[in-house]
């Protein structure tokens, strides 16, 4: 007997490594010190600009968006939605990316559609400057079905003791909300639920109140708020922020407040998108299910000192970035909505 | 609708997210300044004794090891392993650890689950000064079968750079092996098949020769060989390490060799310990199959000047570890077997 008659094949292994290690090399910088294909990745990291660097690190996956991919087959975009988001979740410490570290594992191993999803992790490397030094690919049948997989990412950063987030945080700030592109990668088993089984579409389904087919819109990237929020980091603007995942505005909002402050929003404050109300009628979901499930359109929620509140527009708007107020700090707890 | 009718449950999540923040608490040290439940984790390291410190990370998984424990019921022991795994892997790069994070996904959330694989990490994380600073617990039905899951790891770990290895490595140096404990944590896949399928094994089975389960002996742990190992590297005794994982002997050691040298091993210098020959022979698989496949019984491969041999072999002694001299490196590539 050998290894790939229990289903475990060393040689297309081999080849996925291959085509990862020239992605992965794209996406170096010169912090990075080792090849992929060490035991594990090394790089230096330039603290000279810190007077008392912490590094920041988080991991994440991209949940059954993944079967989105597999019912589009399209695998570039999950990748770059793990790199996005986990970006985004030590933006919200203040942190930027030193380097980024991947973990694949599949039914069986097929060295096109790894290179597929690593093409979509090294893009994101690229463009958030956070090398991908290293990784994992593991074939395991019985566990993944056979064209099924799934992925973790593994982001470390950077971050002045002094200026990690949240601090200062006061009654009265101002909840500014960044919007996001989509589902980003939160909710896709109910989205999915809806919009494939009970509304009977397919990915392929055209529908004219998305502009796009269904499984474009869902499979639309995660955004990242690094650039648009890095200068106003830089420039000691923000007090803090809240990155909507999983948990939504209620579950997200109140981790980043001091005791005895919640959040009041105000509904209506931003256009909730298409997808999200072709979601809600579809499946008769109740508004408070959809805040919890879902980013409702808003995938990063600013806290910003009153004062700060028009430098912050016009440094966002000069970037290009679309804002609104969405709600305010008030002496609670939690999450509240006011019409 | 609710999230809940598309088979994720908040309130599960919740319940396992309070369980895992008390495990990682008892795993934090003063370098670690945030709680478990923030976006990333905050760490501060102590950098003052590295002249040029380098970060080293590395990510893994436990492969099918789970579906060994899901069949013994037994799921504190792959979250060890993973651990232990991880260590292992920074530790060739000459690198002690620094934090950990985890990314657990399972078909159901089950929080008596999620708590035994969290105290298998937090166990490990306690004894290699490793603290889990971090994860992600997600619920994925329709990737994973409402009983399973899967886990990957994620080390940070640090080195002066002049330290790193390998370094110094040459002809004629010696290789040192490490006993492993088991299979540690690969060729499951292949292990399950003879020993379940080929040979109508359960878990439950006690084998005289192997002196206990078919369970036990497949569930044993990964070891770490920080512990063993980290005098010698404070000392400079180390010019190279392998760890034994995917691939053997041929696929790990030839990493950390230059070009144009080659290991030379000497087959019956140490004893295959008996899992090794139950699934040789029960699968009837080719002696070099199993090398590719398996450890054989050594976890770690140690390359050592000549001159240095005794005193590491002594060091070791000291600390109850056993080991063998199992070769040479030779010049040429690859790894060859001499009688």
């Amino acid at each position: 007997m050998e290894y790939s008659d229990a289903g475990v094949d060393i040689k297309a292994a081999d080849a996925a490594k291959a085509r990862i290690k020239t992605l992965a090399k794209g996406t170096f910088n010169p912090s990075v010190l080792s090849e992929i294909g060490s035991f594990g990745g090394l790089f230096r990291p330039e603290l000279g600009a810190y007077k008392d660097p912490v590094l920041v690190a988080s991991t994440d996956g991209v949940g059954t968006k993944i079967k989105v991919a597999l019912e589009a087959g399209v695998h570039d975009t999950v990748g770059y939605d793990l790199v996005a988001h986990c970006v985004n979740d030590i933006l919200v410490q203040g942190a930027v990316p030193l380097f980024f570290l991947d973990y694949i594992a599949l039914g069986r191993m097929d060295p096109a559609r790894v290179e597929q999803i690593v093409k979509g992790f090294a893009r994101a490397c690229s463009e958030f400057s956070c090398p991908l030094i290293g990784g994992e690919t593991a074939e395991m049948p019985g566990t993944y079905a056979p064209d099924d997989y799934d992925l973790a990412g593994f982001i470390v950063g950077v971050v002045d003791k002094e200026k990690a987030l949240p601090r200062g945080v006061s009654e009265g700030d101002v909840l500014i909300g960044l919007p996001s592109l989509g589902l980003h990668t939160n909710g896709y088993s109910l989205a999915r639920k809806v919009l494939f089984e009970t509304l009977g579409h397919k990915a392929s389904t055209e529908l004219p109140e998305l502009g796009t087919t269904v499984g474009a819109a869902l499979l639309a990237p995660h955004k990242s708020y690094l650039a648009a929020l890095e200068p106003l980091l830089a420039r000691d603007k923000i007090r803090a922020l809240a990155h909507i995942t999983g948990g939504g505005f209620a579950g997200n909002i109140p981790r980043v407040l001091p005791d005895g402050l919640g959040a009041l929003l105000r509904r209506g404050s931003w256009d909730v998108p298409p997808l999200f109300r072709l979601i809600q009628k579809g499946g008769a979901v109740s508004d408070e299910e959809m805040a919890r499930t879902f980013n409702m359109g808003i995938g990063m929620v600013v806290v910003v000192s009153p004062q700060d509140l028009h430098d912050v527009e016009h440094s966002l708007e000069r970037r290009g970035e679309t804002s609104f107020v969405i709600g305010t700090l008030v002496r609670g707890s939690g999450v509240a909505w006011e019409d």
